[in-house]
């Protein structure tokens, strides 16, 4: 199984109303410190066993500019990740480093 | 610069409608072997300098508990991510391996 993890952000410079509010939100709330809230799409896409990893990036590349994101306001990364990792469910609350 | 990268997804078995409607074009528009996709939402948070690296998990882990995510139906993660890499803003299109 692989699977796709497709970060969707606004550009920077685009208004983001949405990202103002959390940041509102979260200052209403007592947080200290918070300079600035941009809030984006992350989508995940799990794909059919048995698919070529360079020909699954091109096809990734491609469903982002034609329908993942709007590249007038919009910017988009991937990655890919392998089986085992795809296979571990994010545990609530756990933290990445990097 | 400290940023923060907060990944809401929606619990697994909690219906999607958005991942399912973006699975159907995504069909529609010709791409094969696609399992599933899950929309999410992706929280960029910068925070003012001379914050407590320890002290900064501890009060995105509440925010994320608080106000980012519903703890019924979504789980989260969160990445704080270095000076030097935040201030190199990701290329449109950029790949990422893990």
């Amino acid at each position: 199984m692989t699977k796709a993890r497709v970060f969707v952000t606004l550009k920077p410079g685009v208004l983001d109303p949405q990202g103002k509010a959390v940041a509102g939100g979260l200052e209403t709330l007592g947080y200290q410190g918070i300079k600035d809230v941009r809030v984006g799409k992350l989508i995940e896409i799990t794909f059919e066993d048995g698919t070529n990893q360079e020909r699954l990036r091109e096809q990734i590349d491609d469903m982002c500019a034609r329908l993942l994101a709007n590249p007038v306001i919009e910017e988009y990364a991937f990655e890919l990740i392998s089986e085992a990792e795809a296979a571990e469910p994010a545990a609530n609350g756990s933290e990445e480093d990097s």
